[in-house]
């Protein structure tokens, strides 16, 4: 069966939750992978639609090939390569960056930490997906805990922030550091970075489960994504449409 | 060598962080299993010393056993049995429950949530925690999924906390359907309640580092300490010291 | 040893059970990754001859270069392209959809349900398959737990199935919910979408073993054909040879 | 805090579905180990009373002494004990074995298979269940594959059986020469009977997963009560209510 | 450094063990894939050289590319392309296929035996690894337990053999089945063959350790190669220098 | 039910194979854990009954409280104590250890190894079986590869033997040195003595499974007899019944 | 067969390595789970006897009970109750505490660090090994990175060490923030401490096996033995038949 | 977002901890996989900077495409193919390979050791490793257990060794063979060589992590540099500003 036809039968093969904006102020997300472009762009168009949810669509995990595609029928659409993050801001989505900016001076800030240079993607695509809800982000890359120094010295902006993002891989035990530095809570997100027993982020995963710091909350292995999104949250607790 | 002669050689056997809640309004708390009575009440009489940490400790995974040894040391402490959790409250400690109790009238609550009745000594520890912190604490029990109606019911509780703990044993599943309700973040503990393919909690942990919902962050298998420490840190965000 | 030799030797070099249909009323399905083009035919041939099993055949995970081989062999296969699924009905087989058609007003149906349209590939290798057994599908795609609410007001097509096939990945919620709503037994799918610590469907497989639905079984990750033959079987109840 | 506190607190500690029988034909059971007597019978007498599901209710994983503590409170529980199963029947329940009889001589039966004796605990579980349900049982014990003629003699009783629940350790291999003969649907129950590289009933879960016949769904270790619901809904078919 | 500069540093890179042939009558094999072609080339020259173990050279895990440079080295090199094996017999060998030709008239033969056709690469590894070594082997493919009749109406082939092997990907059960009718011991070679649950072979693995069958010994998933060797030393018993 | 009432409707509640030693020359085993003192007798004596398979019955893993029940029921039953091993020698078996003393001085033997002292009761449980079968077996214990000058000095008596069994804990590796040494096939032993990384085996039995020794073989952790039953069918080769 | 006449056949059930002190510097350790009594009292006699090894005799994981057996036979073993430890110095031996007190004061010293109080156990029986050996040993116990300022603060303990043991339960980070600080390698021991997903120091070892600190070498769980010995190597480098 | 606005942003995208080499005479390795080729030569410029660690630089897992890049901003680089790794070292870096050449005649040296040819890889990137920070290193290739002589027959060249590196793949049992023979610590390196049960070097790392030897430490699967840091660490044991 063609995926026309199966269209024909369903009515619609998809079924995205548009209200969850409005509901809940999180962005719907579009996972890529495994997606081809037709249902890609087909779904970012009933997200954003006059009955969509009014709020940022985020294409998660997106490459070039997708974007050019998507920028096709949404000519807004930025790509956040290193993030490899597409982020469509719908006419009447009024905040995000300019609101944000404002509130950005004012008010609280997402700290994003990785340990090293190779877990900048998946930290890039928290962070922006913290911006796109207008959010203020603050980034300290590469300090992971075998120079600890790198950390300690650069521990104020840890204190001070709202949240704190940490992205790990290998060991995964920067966040245990960092959750005995922060006054907020700290969302461990292990990466695949590494290799043997590392397991694809196994042992950064486990690691951050087990951390001896009570402050610590994890997510899924590269879940960039989710840390942003739960790093918003906090800061804004209240849903959009109270604002 | 005895614990005595260890104890001379090294000065001290523990080095407990006593200034932790100063500086992060955590307490400190004493995972129980694996210690002996005399390293327990050691420990806790360090943290509640006037060069100690001024906040409230917690016990965790204690029993009778162990509450009635630090009875007679810390007349004050309470043993919370269901939540299997001794509290401490140093005599200089003013907030928690009383500070908290005018606290909940005017502001943001934690709903603790669990799948099933077995889950329940979990949700008492993060709620006892919370409470020890001076949180507001909703309880909701036992709306696990196969009856999806009884949480959807009681929708109410859950949109309008400041933060969602919901313990899951089993398949783990709850928080994923909290967490499309909740407009704060959830946080999924998974439980180690079921058995055969459960593996002692792993399928509710993953169920939750998966979840659909990225509103959605994990802790540790049975850490309702964790969750208790996590959700009283959204809602109060600012360290105690500030106040 | 060439494939010829090898032939030569042994008289064949596959032994399929030609007997299945009519012993059991279950298809012959050849699993196409491993097996040549040639060794694809031969079977295929040997389960169509006069003396082979007169149901249908399929042919599972092929794809367009297998399809085009098979159709100059088999004039009548048809390439279900999302299902990756060929279907090849012998001349003498009566049945089927048209049969089934019949059938399909005066009586029960399956419920082929996904969380996500990732999901849907599997779902239709389930959904083809009963319906090459002559049995109705109805399809539900795109209902995650997320957003429970899209199951729930659809809750009625669930209710009145004969039998419900639930393909989910990531944390694999569905069954658990659709089991709490259904009258019939759920056949929980779990399939291989997600990333990270869902480790290729795993999270997904043991969320739906450890189902507090009791009315939800499983079959393997992405196992979509055992689901449909399951869902038939059900349905079908008697052996075709008795009808 | 004592378990009564907890109940004033929350009104309830429990939320049973009451209405799950009425609505799916499934009864409620409860899962005894990790619950105290009191609970037990508490949540046993919700279920029952007036207002309750109006159907049997099992109480899995018993023991003597949670009977004795049953019995005082329901003078009809019957106590399994091979099975360790608690049934207790309503007094406006009707049905159940003496209607159950009346349909077992005109129809369909479950065929209950175990492949060794120590795994006849499982295989009872199922059994009971089901005949607590009102479903006619046949059972075939210690007919493991490394003495295949002994299930081969047997075959008629498997090939007339409406729906088939194996149960079987060690190398779990039983459900594929079962499903090999059944016409039905064959439920395996992978059991935690073996040593060393089963890894408590692993080995025979991957077994039932993966088997190559594709009508066996697998239910989770040592699940003998799922594995009876799901085969007393397939005889049954229909909600009880409709009857 | 090049290979050529570590060589003129140690010598030799490698130090093949060429005396195993005398000392044990098993062949050295020489494992292809992580291996140059000029690695290859050089360890098969020591192997063969007059000084060496003077039995037959098994490459295995060879492609065609590997075999055409070993071709023009050895010109009596034979590549088995279905087991993906070459073999080499050094001028010297007597024995091999022409004695093994007598002595297979006269006595003992080892059963390689398959569940699916997929299975037929690692059988053929097997038999022609046997075969190299002047054993009989009888081929009995496709036998898998899904149709058990099968296996049973050619039982005498298997009750006649010195030794059995058997190889069986998916949930690996026909070896416990074969073990219940050989007399000799049963050599299960669990195979990558399946997906999903499969874990690349381990639930079949799984399920050859956990066999009810006490005959069943088993190997390294995929190891036709160590199989035969087994199969072999079983039939010839006595070192090949005392004959 | 209890297991009178379950035997009334059954029949009987044990099938076992009493056919097996005619038909394999395989003793019947019964695995003591998880049947009561009742059912183990009523095996042993369905097994040694004139009808029965007359060749020795087997009772594994067994203890003392065991040995006295079935000692009243065979007064010439045996028990190993270290083996954990209970042996019942039928009235009209002649043969095993009497037979085979006359057999030992003409033929071969099997030469039985352990790594560690702590591996003894695994070897043991091998060594009875396979004299109880009437083969002659040498011991060679604690001869561990951390010190591998132990084994060296000893080669003799490894290369001398028809079958060799090596049972090892910890990383398992003495049954590739073994392998290196032996003429004959190698069964390997996992055993669960270890610790830590060792998962109870699971370390022991990946090295044997990976052994670079092509002739090992490997049976499951701790499966002694196993092991014994498979060394005596490669000793004795032909079936009892064509002696 | 009882433990004396299997003595009887074999001449001796153990065959320690007499020599190993004499030729490596390390001592036979006898790790007590699992044996008997008597075993181990005949082990250590042969160790300690004129012909034997002529070094320290340890006695891991042991407890009362076998240090009471132990005492009445070696009048001078002593009993490390917190490191489970007992050391048996032989009459002749001359060295350890005595001469490693002068050298203890010339010279390099080992440092023993923990992350917890729970992990102080597996520390002792590393800083007593390393004592027995004639090593100086500082301890720095309960400096955690979830208070990091701890071990910063006592950092040139750290800096001067010849070998530093980092013993951690839970994330097992503590190792990589040492590997940054010590200017020699560091010899991380996971230990068991922890619950959940910590899988019984699982998360620990993969922690510290992944290290991003190179210098870091891990031994396996809760080995504190092995730890004491690689770490009292690398200080006396020299074996000691050459002191 | 490119990588050059993120730079813009964030003062510097990676944060490398220059003082390494003077701090602990480890050098700083990048690991390339996963990085670009322009952050390679970035981070590396930083590491070689006059305020840099003023040792070498080695890039690990490396390939040509990379060392094209890297020689064009440093000529000096050179290239080791069969380690993967490339040194860089700086002008103003003395010691190194001249300095080694003097204290190699002098003194001790590092034994590298495989099992097999195609561990050698991982054994050069330790060879190289050790060599560039200015040790001596042995190198002893292909003596894997199975042909236990050939180890045995050049264990001089092992007792002599100040520390050994033993890389092994498959069942990864040298380490234990030379951990019995060698007077100083025994490194063990898993590699990921074999397939199957292996799970890619995880059979390995069990084994060495379980070894009976008890000088063996253990490192990640693959990571022959960590074990070049370490023995050489070994070796030179006080830092080098101490030199």
């Amino acid at each position: 069966m063609s995926m026309r036809s199966m269209n024909d039968k369903t009515g619609s093969f998809a079924c995205p939750d548009v209200k969850r904006f409005q509901r809940q102020g999180i962005p719907e997300a579009i996972y890529c992978p495994g997606k081809t472009v037709e249902q890609i762009v087909a779904i970012a168009r009933a997200l954003t639609s006059p009955s969509g949810h009014r709020g940022p669509a985020l294409l998660t995990r997106a490459d070039e090939k997708i974007f050019r595609a998507v920028r096709r029928n949404f000519p807004s659409a930025r790509f956040h390569k290193i993030a490899r993050l597409i982020t469509i801001s719908p006419a009447n989505f009024r905040g995000g960056r300019r609101a944000g900016r404002a509130e950005k001076i004012a008010s609280a800030y997402v700290c994003v930490v990785t340990a090293g240079t190779t877990d900048i993607p998946v930290a890039e695509e928290a962070a922006v997906t913290a911006e796109a809800l207008g959010v203020r982000v603050e980034r300290l890359y590469d300090v992971g805990v075998a120079g600890v120094h790198r950390v300690i010295e650069r521990r104020e902006i840890i204190e001070n922030a709202a949240a704190v993002v940490v992205c790990a891989g290998m060991e995964g035990a920067l966040p245990s550091v960092v959750g005995g530095l922060a006054r907020s809570i700290v969302i461990g997100v292990p990466t695949s970075v590494g290799y043997g027993a590392n397991f694809g982020g196994v042992a950064a995963l486990l690691a951050m489960l087990n951390s001896c710091a009570p402050n610590v909350a994890t997510v899924n292995i590269d879940d960039g994504f989710g840390a942003g999104v739960i790093a918003s949250l906090i800061i804004r607790k209240t849903a959009p449409d109270k604002k």
